[in-house]
C-alpha cells in the first residue's frame, strides 16, 4: 500500500481534512498515484497521520463527488480511470487596462449624443428609489411579468395615449432594457430572413443592429419627405425602419402625406411591418408635437419602439415597444418565456416617476433647457446663412448644416477642429456603399452649456470664414 | 374663397392657435377642405375671427410642419395632395386583464424554483443604493461600458477566482441582465447555424431559448457522469450546454474524468465550444464546492455563464459571461456597440455588496438556512427509503425521489395533488421527441419554510403510503 506522507500544518488555517484532499487531488493530477491505485482504508489513513478518521472520511468524500476516486464496496477506495488530467493553467494573466479608443478631446464637442443632466431630480429618485425599498420588499425582489410590471406597461400605455397619440392596451407594451435588447426579441418574432428597409441616410446603430442579425438590409432612397415608398415596392422588403417624427440624423419631419403612403403599404401585405424609432419626440420646441406614426396605424402594422433612457438618463435602461395584435400573439405564445430584463424595483421606480407627474413636469423642464440651446446654435447659424443652409432644427437636440460654397464635410470637420471644436459629418449616416461626400455637418447641442454652444459657434464662425 | 366658421371657446382651456390647427387638419382629414384647396391668408383668417394674426400663423405652421398644407410663395397656402388619408381608429380597446393562466394553487408547492427571500438584507441594500445615488450622480447616470462597469467586472473576476477556480480578466466578462439577454448575445457571437448538444435531460428553458435560436438541437445520451462525449462524435455537435457542478433536473455532479474528456473534445476541433451554465454552484452541503470546469480550461474553449439572480434575488437582473478571447476579440470587433442592459446604479450596488464581503457573508448564511432545509427534506426522504431512492442531494435547491415500487411519476404527482401537495415530474425535463414516462418526481425547497417542508413530507408519506 503506498504511503501517504502528507504534512498536515496547523498553521496555514487550513483544516486538516482539507489539506489531506488537496494532498490526494494533487498527487492523482500529478499521476504520483495511478489510476486504478489503491488508496489506504479511511481507519489506516487516519492512525498513519494520526487524526480522527472522521477527518480522513470527509477528505475521501470530497474526492469522491468530484470524481477522483471511487468506492467499490468490501474492497476499499480507487483511483478513478481517467484520461490525462488537463492541469489549470496557472498563471494569471496580468489584466490589459480597457483599450478607451484613443479618441482626441476637443474644447467643445458638438455630440449628436450629448444629454443635459443638469437638472434630472435627482433628490425625486431618490426618495422613490428609498421608498420603494421600504414597502412589500419581498415582492419587489421577485421576478415579475415578462412583459414588464403591468402597473408600468399600464403608466406608459396612458402616457402614449395623451403625449403620442397611440391607443395600446398594456398588453401590447413589452418592457425591455433598452432598444438593443427589444430589437434582439423582435427578430426572435419576426424571424431570422427579413428583408429590412431603411433610409439610405439613417440611424447608424439600428442599422449594425439589423447587420448582426445578418437581415437583408436596403437602402431606401430618401426625399426630403423621408423614404420614398415606391422604392420599397421595388425592394421587395417586408419591413421598414423609420423615425417619422424627426428623421437621424436628417432632423427631417414625414409629412402626413408621406406616413399615409407609408401606412397604404403596409397594409396591402400580410407579412409588412413598419418599425417606428420615436427615439426623441419628447423634445420639439416649435408649436405642438408631431404626432407619432402608430397614431395613425388603424390595422396594426406599426411596432413603436420608445425609450426613456433619452428623456430621462441613459443609465436608466428601460425601453418599450408596443407590439401589434398578430406579432403580440405568437410573441406570447412562442417567447414569453424570456424573462423580464428590467429589475422590478427599477420599474416601480420609473412607474411612481411617471405616475406622480415627476415626468411630465421633468420633460417640460428640458423642453425650455433645449429650446435656450436650440435658439443660441440656431442664432448662431444664423449668421453664417451666406455660406450655409441650416436644416433641421425645432426638434431634437441636433441640427444640420449645408456648405453653399462647395465646401466638403471633410474640409468643414478640418476647420474647426483646427480651432479644438469637432462637429460631425453627415456621410456617416449613410448606409449606403459608397458614403457620398457630402457638403454637410451635424451639430448636436444637447450635452452643451449655453456659454460653450456660444464659444462654439464663434469660432466656427472663424473657423469657416475663408 | 372658403370661409372656415371656427366655433372658438375661451373655455375648453385650449388657446386659440390650437382650436384653429384642430378645426382645419379635420377639415382636411374628413375630406371636406379638398387636395389642393386654397386656404384663407393669415391676415384674412384673423380678421375673420377676430384674433391676433400671430395666433392663424402658428397654426399654420403647425399644420405645415405635419405636412397637411403647403406655403407657396407669393401664392398662399394650399391643402397638400395625398392620398386617401387612414383615420385614426378611435375606439380604445378595453385592456383585457392579464390572462394569469388559471394553474390551481397548492397547500405546499415542492416548486424547484422558489427560492427563501426572508434573510435578504434589505438594510444593507438600502443604504448601499441611497449612497449610491448621494455620491457622482451624473456619471451614474451616463450610459456606461458595454461590457458592464470595469469596477463591477473586476469584483466578479476577483470573485470567480476565489469561489469557482475561474482565472480570467474583467476584460473577459460580459455583465448582463439575466442569462436570457447574454444568450441572446452569444447567439451572434456563435452564429446562426449552431449544431448544440444538450442532455437528454436538461434545464427546459435553456432549451426553449436555444430553440427560439433555431439552433440544431441534439439530445446528447446522458449517464449519471452526464453527457455521454462519444455521442458528441457521433452527433457531430460544434457546441455544448451543460451543468458540471449541479446538473439539472438530475442533480448530478460531473466527475473530474468525465470533465476532461469534454475539455478534450472540446481541444480537438477549432470550432468547438463547450457553453458552462454554474447557475447554482453557490449552495453545496457537504464538503467544498466543486469547482467549475471552467476552472480546469486551459485552452480558452469553455463559454462560463453565472449569475445573480438566484443567489441574491430574481429581481436582480444580473448575470455575467466569461468569453474565451477568441470569441472576446469577434464580441469586441463586430458587436461591442450593443448598449449595456443594466444601470449603472444598479451595477454600483452590486459592486459594493459583493466587494464590502456583504454578498459572501449572505452565501454563508444562505447554505446554512438551505442546508437546514435540505436536511429536513433528506430526512423525511429517508423514512420512505423501502419505496424510493433518493438522489441529487447535497447540493442546489431540489432533489429527486425515484419510485422502487415501479409507481409512475404520473401517479406520484396525482396522490400528492390528493393532499393538496405539488411535486413535479422528471419527464418535463427531457427534450427527446418521445417524453418516457419515468418513475422519478422533484421535490424543490428553496422557497419552503421548514415547517411546510416538515408538513409536506409528512402528507406525502401518507399519499404514497398505499
Amino acid at each position: 500500500m503506498n504511503e501517504l506522507t502528507i504534512e498536515l500544518s496547523t498553521e496555514n488555517g487550513k483544516c486538516l481534512y482539507e489539506q489531506i484532499y488537496e494532498y490526494i487531488r494533487k498527487e492523482i493530477r500529478e499521476g504520483k498515484l495511478l489510476q486504478g491505485e489503491k488508496l489506504p482504508s479511511t481507519r489506516a489513513l487516519a492512525a498513519f497521520l494520526q487524526v480522527a478518521r472522521s477527518t480522513v472520511e470527509l477528505a475521501y468524500e470530497q474526492l469522491l463527488s468530484e470524481g477522483y476516486i471511487e468506492s467499490i464496496p468490501y474492497k476499499g477506495y480507487f483511483v478513478c480511470r481517467m484520461e490525462e488530467l488537463y492541469h489549470i493553467n496557472m498563471e494569471t494573466e496580468e489584466s490589459e487596462s480597457e483599450k478607451s479608443e484613443q479618441k482626441t478631446v476637443y474644447e467643445i464637442d458638438f455630440s449628436p449624443n450629448g444629454i443635459e443632466m443638469e437638472y434630472f431630480p435627482f433628490g425625486t429618485w431618490k426618495r422613490i428609489s428609498k421608498n420603494t425599498l421600504i414597502d412589500d420588499r419581498s415582492e419587489m425582489f421577485a421576478l415579475g411579468s415578462p412583459q414588464g410590471d403591468l402597473e408600468l406597461r399600464t403608466t406608459i400605455a396612458k402616457y402614449l395615449y395623451s403625449s403620442r397619440g397611440v391607443y395600446c392596451s398594456p398588453e401590447q407594451i413589452i418592457v425591455g432594457a433598452g432598444n438593443d435588447f427589444l430589437l434582439l426579441l423582435l427578430e426572435k418574432i419576426l424571424g431570422r430572413h427579413v428583408k429590412i428597409g431603411m433610409e439610405a441616410k439613417t440611424y447608424k446603430r439600428a442599422y449594425r443592429i439589423f447587420d448582426s442579425f445578418a437581415y437583408d438590409i436596403h437602402p431606401i432612397l430618401q426625399d426630403r419627405d423621408g423614404m420614398v415608398v415606391e422604392e420599397l415596392e421595388r425592394e421587395e422588403v417586408s419591413a421598414v425602419y423609420v423615425m417619422p417624427s424627426h428623421q437621424y440624423p436628417t432632423g427631417n419631419v414625414m409629412p402626413i402625406g408621406r406616413r399615409t403612403q407609408l401606412l397604404k403599404w403596409a397594409y396591402e401585405k400580410e407579412e409588412r411591418y413598419i418599425i417606428e424609432d420615436d427615439y426623441d419626440s419628447e423634445f420639439r420646441y416649435k408649436g405642438k408635437p408631431i404626432p407619432s406614426l402608430k397614431a395613425s396605424d388603424k390595422m396594426e402594422k406599426v411596432i413603436y419602439i420608445g425609450t426613456f433612457s433619452k428623456a430621462i438618463a441613459p443609465a436608466i435602461r428601460i425601453s418599450f415597444m408596443v407590439l401589434p395584435k398578430k406579432l403580440l400573439k405568437f410573441y406570447k405564445e412562442n417567447l414569453s418565456f424570456y424573462s423580464s430584463t428590467v429589475s422590478r424595483i427599477d420599474q416601480t421606480i420609473l412607474n411612481e416617476f411617471i405616475r406622480d407627474g415627476y415626468f411630465e413636469r421633468y420633460l417640460n423642464k428640458m423642453r425650455k433647457v433645449y429650446k435656450a440651446k436650440h435658439d443660441l446654435i440656431v442664432a448662431g447659424c444664423r449668421e453664417l446663412e451666406e455660406q450655409f443652409v441650416l436644416s433641421g432644427e425645432n426638434a431634437g437636440l441636433h441640427i444640420l448644416l449645408k456648405s453653399k460654397t462647395g465646401k466638403t464635410e471633410k474640409e468643414l470637420i478640418e476647420c474647426a477642429a483646427a480651432y479644438d471644436i469637432k462637429v460631425y459629418g453627415l456621410s456617416d449616416g449613410y448606409i449606403t456603399k459608397e458614403r457620398p461626400e457630402t457638403n454637410t455637418v451635424i451639430l448636436g447641442y444637447g450635452g452643451l452649456s449655453e456659454e460653450k454652444i456660444k464659444k462654439g459657434m464663434d469660432k466656427l464662425k472663424k473657423a469657416w470664414s475663408v
